[in-house]
């Protein structure tokens, strides 16, 4: 199953993906003319295997360069690692057009009016206009609605608020519920008296799920990943940043690794 | 002053244009490496004064085919016109991506979840993760809400709908006022007890205006016109798009005018 | 195989796709929140087998309305195509994005000129910085050189230009030859002697033969092909144009069928 | 004027700009609400007028940090050169999609080549197909020849070529010369007998000049600075690249300011 849970209801789930870091040598190649030449080793010729972490992130440059880090032989002989390396190192970014993935997400409206910012998307999302949206809203656990109270007092509160406590956190989600309740209620009796659909969503909070399919290619899911992974992004939209990255990992390994490599 | 007041309580301001119907027609004939020739006369020389609204949208290629409108006087020469219609009507967009529209708005979020699906535009957003987003929320007539009922009894209600009337309009609104004020609370009462300003959103409606920037060429937004002006577009957004439409005839009044003819 | 010759020696070869006529209809579906239901049959109720032809590309709409061409039976009941088919024809474009195809093009550079206009793809293309180009230009046929002044005597041949026959084409063709032949010694020589790459390259012509890797989405393709296969197009883009709808074709034919009728 | 004469034959004009750098400060204080505050002021509230070269670039946060660079003052405010420094250094390149320019270039064939391939931009380029394309080929300079030869031996050249010396440099443009008359007398044979242009063009070098107008925001533009003034550049896009900034920083002088502190 390609579905990953995430916050309370939502989740993103792999469609498909197309492309593989072969292709994207592949494709950076076609400046000389020459196709995909083959990976390195797993193994190094005076040692044996190399320890796994850096059979796909490391043996590119550094083993290239300074040999195996067990035993420093230098019979070793790098393959297209250091053609990738080399690429993502120096922002040669067109290859990594060659591949990308389809995927669903389902997530809070607040999560979608930061996602959409991302223009070179392609996007087909729920529409209220159409179906009215089912009563699903995100409601954050009192852990999270503490985050930024706890490490970085002053961080994303308003001037002059109180310090929040587990109890006023606790109180605020059941105001919130109530809230949610309402809402719904006024929705939900538009519908029934005959206000249209596109008007009687006016009350729905931007805490309300919807659903979309996202499509992308590499280059840009990785532009997606450096602005929405970061420390400064919003941590309900880093929860599914790392869930996109985990299904990334899976289809471009060797591209993703680098990736990490210059995040750390 | 150049602010179009819209819905109860939105804004559409022009900040900047850039180009013009003459530069439209120079840079298509970057093609052939010839400038802008003139427009064509505002008079026949045969009989005198055209029509007034044959000057700018008319006297292109039917003029200078048929002559004038009146006399049908042989003697007319037609300008550039007929290169800016011919371009018009072939889809040569290029030439129309050679100047553009900044402009200020202030609308419903649901209104920016529509206009943010155009990926070609550039935006700048107030952000709820900075600031708290003031207490202004759109609040539709009693006739907005009847359009669709009156019209076209179907057309966007729920299935198994009551047939709204302008009683129970009213009532709704009252009810909407209330969820509105209830949300507020919940909203305020959070920041000022700590929650992080990103979270105390949540219950924040979709009906919430908020603010932008957007900036776009002719080509991009002459097809947010054509999406937005349509009939079966939302009424809000269409209000957006009418007004967009009246600001950007001001600058390229002969492109607007053949982007008329087509629509009709 | 999947590579398709063309021109006297260029080629087209697919690389890969992604999506199908399914997930376009899934993609469109996610506004109501349904997924596919399942394209109709291709056997009418009362009298069997559809005609070949209307299994694909005609039974949605056409025979919903109207039943069954052989025997106009009603028993029929229309699936999925319907909705791929109003999506098609009332350009509701963006599920049309979530398919697509990466392909490897060998062409002349003045065709790869006018194919880099389309900025909605992404390139990979041979770089005569890194490498020198082969020597291999384009040499157009003698029944290509008088499709013009056959057909259509003016269109194309600039003012005052005499009439081309078979035995001046020929003569032509033979001057080509020895320009190309000129050209390639001085190219030849200057990277014989030290002149750089990039400059070295300075007296190929046009006609050269370059290699690039392109991809896109099956909407950018579309347009692509709206306009490379247009009568207007250059006759030896169209030949591209032609075998890339022939590969879309064998992964998309539902679409590809109904891009067909509109076009017709 | 604004025309830059550029190579021996081309250049680089200003045709208009939008935006300016008060206009970038706006656009990014639509997050807070807030519009442009002020640039601080050219002189030190203790010593007196700063001096010139801090006056643009530099008087943002480091003199809002350290004060005055003359006195150490500590009376000194910055203005919005914080905002817009912050903007630069932290990638929120979004507000600087908010003004632009559109220019107008003659460069040759193969600058074009690589310019075209920022996807970003907007392009209306003479056609060979519309216009025979006049003799006007781009001739390097011996020293522009002997530039990869004198400072780097190896880069650039091919494998196992001579050292160029500034005689056999010289020898290799008349041979250019030669090539580039014989190429246009074939293709004006070719005109003359009735070939259509756009096969006439077959032979044409990439040499050979042609125009376009070319417009971008100024995001894109900055872009495309930061790959084209790049050392590993060609020389002749470089000269291009040059001047744009040039023209650039005459209406966003403290923009490109700040651009160039981060390339340096």
């Amino acid at each position: 199953m390609n579905r990953i849970a995430l916050l309370d209801d939502g989740y993103l789930e792999l469609v498909e993906t197309w492309g593989s870091d072969e292709r994207i040598v592949e494709a950076a190649r076609m400046s000389t003319g020459k196709g995909f030449q083959g990976w390195g080793p797993n193994d190094c010729p005076d040692c044996g295997p190399l320890p796994s972490e850096e059979k796909i992130h490391l043996h590119g440059t550094p083993l290239g360069k300074e040999g195996c880090s067990t035993c420093r032989g230098k019979g070793y002989v790098a393959g297209d690692e250091k053609l990738l390396r080399f690429l993502s190192e120096n922002h040669h970014d067109t290859p990594f057009e060659m591949g990308g993935m389809v995927i669903e997400v389902k997530a809070p409206i607040m999560v979608f009016r930061e996602w959409h910012r991302h223009r070179t998307q392609s996007y087909n999302e729920m529409s209220a206009r159409y179906t009215p949206l089912p009563d699903e809203n995100y409601r954050p656990t009192i852990e999270r609605l503490m985050v930024n109270s706890k490490s970085n007092k002053q961080a994303g509160t308003g001037k002059g608020a109180d310090e929040l406590t587990e109890g006023t956190a606790a109180d605020w989600l059941k105001e919130l519920d109530e809230a949610y309740a309402h809402v719904e209620r006024v929705y939900q009796h538009g519908l029934q008296i005959g206000v249209p659909k596109e008007l009687a969503r006016l009350p729905v909070p931007v805490a309300r799920y919807s659903r979309m399919r996202a499509s992308a290619n590499l280059r840009n899911w990785l532009g997606f990943l450096t602005l929405r992974m970061a420390p400064n992004a919003q941590w309900e939209i880093r929860q599914y940043a790392n869930a996109l990255h985990k299904v990334l990992s899976e289809t471009f390994p060797r591209t993703l690794g680098l990736f990490d490599e210059r995040r750390s």
